[in-house]
């Protein structure tokens, strides 16, 4: 089968690669019908995060099941289904609690023996803790296979980073970053019944897309710009809840600033570097709480697929690219370029 | 009137100082009863926190009293009251919150221009947001009475690292500092019901203190020592709820490190330089939470108050020494030299 692989720092290619097989019982293996790329994939793309040369790589996919080990139970060929970006068992203490992401059996799609998310077929470990089910007529709506393809990552993160932040209804909401993750964000806290989300960015197309999805204003600012806007939207107090969906020492030390004594930023923008910003001094006087980290897409599918499925939620507007698999490492440019926001992958 | 005031570093003295007087219709003036040495306060004592020459020092205390402003409603001379060590004006949105340390108009005993809980007297702004009533005949009963001292910090800090650190009825519990704060965060982790707590130190008699308040297990160790033992004590997992009642890089370090994934850190340790062993990078991956910082002790008094007038808690073994006001300065050679534990000031 064909298959994305990293090379090097902006070496990605598709390359010829051994089949997905089932090796173990508890095995799936799905074709993929939809996949992506992700901000995250840009920073190994960049070589900032390290990768084994020829190392297989993405992590967001949905597609058929094509083939189930002896004992998969909750899956058969044909089935829809989409992936979270970790596997897990499914039944260790960690995943009873939800914690999928804490599996000690889990893992990274792409992490060296495993298959990436940007191949024609994936072998799945652990199926039944790890795949959920999509109705079967979801195959014949592009837009909705799209939204769906969201929960595999990017809107399950932007979710996770909604709750770490304490959103709740009729709260002030913060989104750090305007980027997928960041957007999802906005998408999630207005979910979540905040009463006025402002988000942060640059980027005209994207905080169109954040207002398309909720946000009631746009700081188009950054650093002690941004801290200061912020402010003076919220009576000098700031948010009550921030999402940070960067991950840099800026960023953080921006969603520190604008909360709102007692409040909490929610982190889940991958970490760069040693504190990442994170000034527990700046902290401590007000009360401000740090929760988050990696999200267990696995834990919260489920109920944002309800909502996609219902058109309660359309996180589709975040892919603004398509490419099929030879397109792979045009799309990485164009997402390093900045001239796409988010690629789909077709196959 | 005498009151304690720090001169320099390693220069604290007992002075005449003006009588502490109404100054505003919501002011009240509290005859101090008992008042002590917070370990925070050695960190002006040392120099490490900034002090004015000849600014006051002291911030918890207990007393009666004495005079009321026009406008105070709520108490009347001779009623006995305990100060939470921070006053707030109880009225405005922080406040009504229950986050009275975020008070726009409170402030800290022995801030320029306010008297310190280290005197005869002090001036209590905001008497009516600030003071908690307590029954006078708690006043014939110095166990009693030196319990409920340490409702103005200590006590009422533990909790709020009990709390931020999410401990839960059955939680595993890690508490890191085996200092007053430390020895009360065990006492209300027991409160509410931890299953299990593992208390850091390596004072044997602290520890003893620490066994009395409820602590299960005792770790003499610090750093990597320490976080391996209470890692082979969680079966490899950590614990569920830490509390960081030091605010040095190493305790915040070992505090994150003994942390189960999911879990959270209760900081209430003052922090102590930047970012204080925050390594975001660490937390990420486990969905480590950090919350806390300054105790809303206010907000605290009246619940912890009712279970320390029941004895089901009873914090006054924290104080191990005891000084009149002329033995102050000895107080802090004490405390300073870890041969007191906490010192506590009769008048």
């Amino acid at each position: 089968m064909r298959a994305t692989v990293i090379q090097g720092p902006h070496d990605i290619r598709v390359e010829e690669v051994p089949d997905a097989a089932i090796r173990r019982p508890t095995d799936a293996v799905v074709r993929t019908v939809l996949a992506c790329i992700c901000g995250s994939d840009l920073w190994a793309y960049r070589g900032v995060a390290k990768r084994e040369p020829g190392q297989r790589i993405g992590h967001e996919f949905l597609g058929v099941v094509e083939e189930v080990g002896a004992e998969v139970t909750g899956f058969r060929p044909g089935d829809l289904v989409v992936a979270p970006f970790v596997w897990s068992d499914g039944v260790c203490e960690f995943c009873a609690e939800g914690l999928y992401t804490s599996c000690p059996h889990g893992g990274f799609w792409g992490t060296p023996g495993s298959d990436g998310g940007q191949g024609e077929a994936v072998r799945v470990p652990f199926a039944d803790g790890t795949l959920v089910q999509l109705p079967k007529e979801a195959a014949g709506d592009p837009q909705l296979l799209t939204g769906l393809l969201a929960l595999s990552d990017v809107m399950s993160t932007g979710h996770h980073a909604a709750l770490a932040a304490g959103v709740r209804p009729g709260a002030t909401v913060a989104v750090v970053g305007d980027g997928a993750v960041g957007l999802c964000g906005v998408l999630a806290a207005q979910r979540l019944g905040a009463g006025r989300i402002i988000a942060l960015g640059r980027h005209q197309a994207r905080t169109a897309i954040a207002q398309k999805f909720g946000a009631t204003d746009i700081v188009a600012a950054r650093g002690e710009e941004a801290v200061e806007a912020v402010r003076a939207l919220t009576g000098g107090v700031g948010a009550h809840a921030v999402l940070e969906a960067v991950g840099t020492e800026e960023s953080m030390r921006t969603a520190v600033s604008i909360t709102r004594d007692g409040g909490a930023v929610g982190y889940v923008g991958v970490p760069h570097g040693g504190s990442a910003g994170v000034d527990i001094g700046q902290m401590f006087d007000r009360n401000i709480s740090l929760r988050g980290g990696v999200a267990p897409a696995r834990a919260y599918i489920p109920e944002l697929l309800a909502d996609v499925l219902s058109g309660r939620i359309d996180p589709a507007p975040v892919f603004d690219a398509t490419v099929d698999l030879d397109g792979v490492p045009g799309g990485y440019l164009a997402m390093d370029e900045r001239t796409a926001l988010k690629v789909k992958i077709t196959f």
